[in-house]
């Protein structure tokens, strides 16, 4: 199998590679790519040295599966190039996630959609990735009625800039063309507003991609994206609404068992996920879990995990894995 | 007037000091007092040095108006003797904020409550008070159904060892008996839990004493409150539900000409209020002002004010000044 990583120099790609390597995917050659102004550089997997190419229209011929994280103009002008030499490509952009020919795919929840697709499978926004996968079995367990999200996201999801930014304003420096019309060192910002509109691109990804991903168009959901100087992951305070009621227990016991999900809720000890212990973590981690004393039906959760693995590389490589399985 | 200040030389009585002064209180004598071990320092109020003298049970003689921030152990132990000597207590501390002898009060919201003190008044949580300024003219307006918030809450708020904390962390060093039991630098992590209970004291103090001062006490409410490493302020995430629909040009005419809040809202322009940003202001900034589309009452706010201020000093002084008109 012949793997192609296209952004392989950014803080996703360089996820992507070491994911590839810790889950010792099968990787026949692997060909890695970039944008001219970094290619040429040389980066490591499994103890060798790997040039990086340029990315150019012929860089898909004899290459099986391309992971996509190199940003939307190139995935919007690359992706169907690569598809159309025969290449799966698994794009961690946001351009391909609402096209209906191309699936939107969280492997715990909806892992039989990549087998529809046409050469591209989208992987969903960070933010999105984590609720999806806390939410899919409260919802098969009891039905999900509303669900109104508050995120604390690290900067690094605005990639290497992101991170560089806080640091250089936490060392008393400012940047210029920053990921935010203000400081995001000890401050909290929203992302970008979509268009004209009264929220932010993130929160209208998340509230649209979980709904596809859920297959739930008529779900009730809002969400508030706030990015917060955190790194290492994502922070969710979820309120979920469900059909029936629940206790405690009966979430806990749901949660427990369900995939890519690590319960860590214990109050009287103080045991609970904080964004910082899930950096370079695969898996989804839960705490926080009570009854919303507002709401008969509701409880609340908080929900974290690591924006750059399982909100991007890892669901990448594990898309990659479903697909190869499914081809054997 | 003889005003004294007990904690003065903590994070908030510093910022009551200040308070003070740039309101131009008619101060006849100002008092500084504070424990054994910061007593004997100096302190500047309009320009001038003051001694800080050591808190005894013969400190209140001749005093007025002692404004307390000085931990819930010497308020439960001195407001009571300050009160016994004819002197008014304004508290910050959270021990009387429950006693229905002592009103919890925030001028903008429940200022008659003050007049019926028996000598101490209690001054609410930092969280809470930025939130009831908010909820409290859509109340009047359009009528609570339900409220849920995520907090976005200052390490300042356990006071100097919160915002040293946070500093030495950022500096690659570690604090022994920190304010949480994770590191608070580029981390999420949660407020003290209330006993063997599944909410955080902070959470508790927020839901009892949001109802107590919108003299709402069957009001849905819940809420999970985050430390994040950010200074200058609070910030909420609020979803309310409203008695009635409503359009966000209705919501924003009721704030606009609220009291003690200033709007910060224009999307298209990215204006919105910041944690960062609000230090240093005494008001309550509010934006992202939005219908809730998981409700058809619902809509989405950003609350945001300076813990130190607003959220303790500030509203403190403005009691002071609350009750010292009620007088005249």
């Amino acid at each position: 199998m012949t793997i192609a990583i296209v952004g392989a120099t950014g803080l996703v790609g360089r996820t992507m590679i070491q994911v590839l390597e810790e889950r010792d995917i099968h990787v026949d050659r692997l060909v890695l790519l970039a944008s001219k102004r970094t290619a040429g550089s040389e980066m490591m997997y499994k103890g060798e040295k790997y040039h990086v190419g340029e990315l150019t229209e012929r860089s898909f011929e004899g290459i099986d599966i391309a992971l996509f994280s190199a940003g939307g103009s190139v995935s919007r002008m690359y992706a169907p190039i690569a598809a159309a030499a025969g290449c799966v490509v698994i794009d961690n952009s946001s351009t391909w996630r609402m096209d209906e020919n191309v699936p939107l795919v969280v492997p715990e929840v909806n892992a039989s959609d990549a087998t529809s697709h046409h050469g591209i499978i989208a992987n969903p926004n960070c933010s999105t990735i984590q609720l999806v996968v806390a939410l899919k079995p409260l919802h098969d367990a009891f039905g999900l009625k509303r669900v109104l999200v508050s995120t604390y996201q690290s900067p690094s999801g605005a990639g290497q800039n992101g991170v560089d930014q806080l640091k250089t304003e936490e060392a008393g420096g400012t940047v210029s063309n920053g990921i935010a019309p203000f400081p995001i060192a000890h401050n909290t910002v929203f992302h970008q507003f979509a268009g004209d509109a009264a929220i932010t691109e993130e929160e209208a990804k998340m509230q649209r991609e979980t709904k596809r991903i859920l297959h739930l168009e008529d779900l009730a959901i809002a969400v508030t994206c706030v990015r917060v100087p955190v790194l290492g992951g994502h922070g969710e305070s979820v309120a979920v609404e469900l059909d029936r009621v629940v206790t405690v227990d009966n979430v806990r016991a749901v949660l427990q068992t369900a995939p890519g999900i690590v319960l860590l809720d214990d109050p009287s000890a103080n045991v609970y996920p904080t964004t910082q212990q899930a950096e370079g973590k695969d898996e989804v981690f839960v705490g926080r879990i009570r009854k919303d004393p507002s709401c008969e039906n509701g409880i609340l959760l908080w929900v974290v995990a690591d924006n750059l693995r399982k909100g991007a590389a890892t669901n990448a490589v594990q898309i990659l894995e479903s697909i190869v399985s499914h081809a054997h």
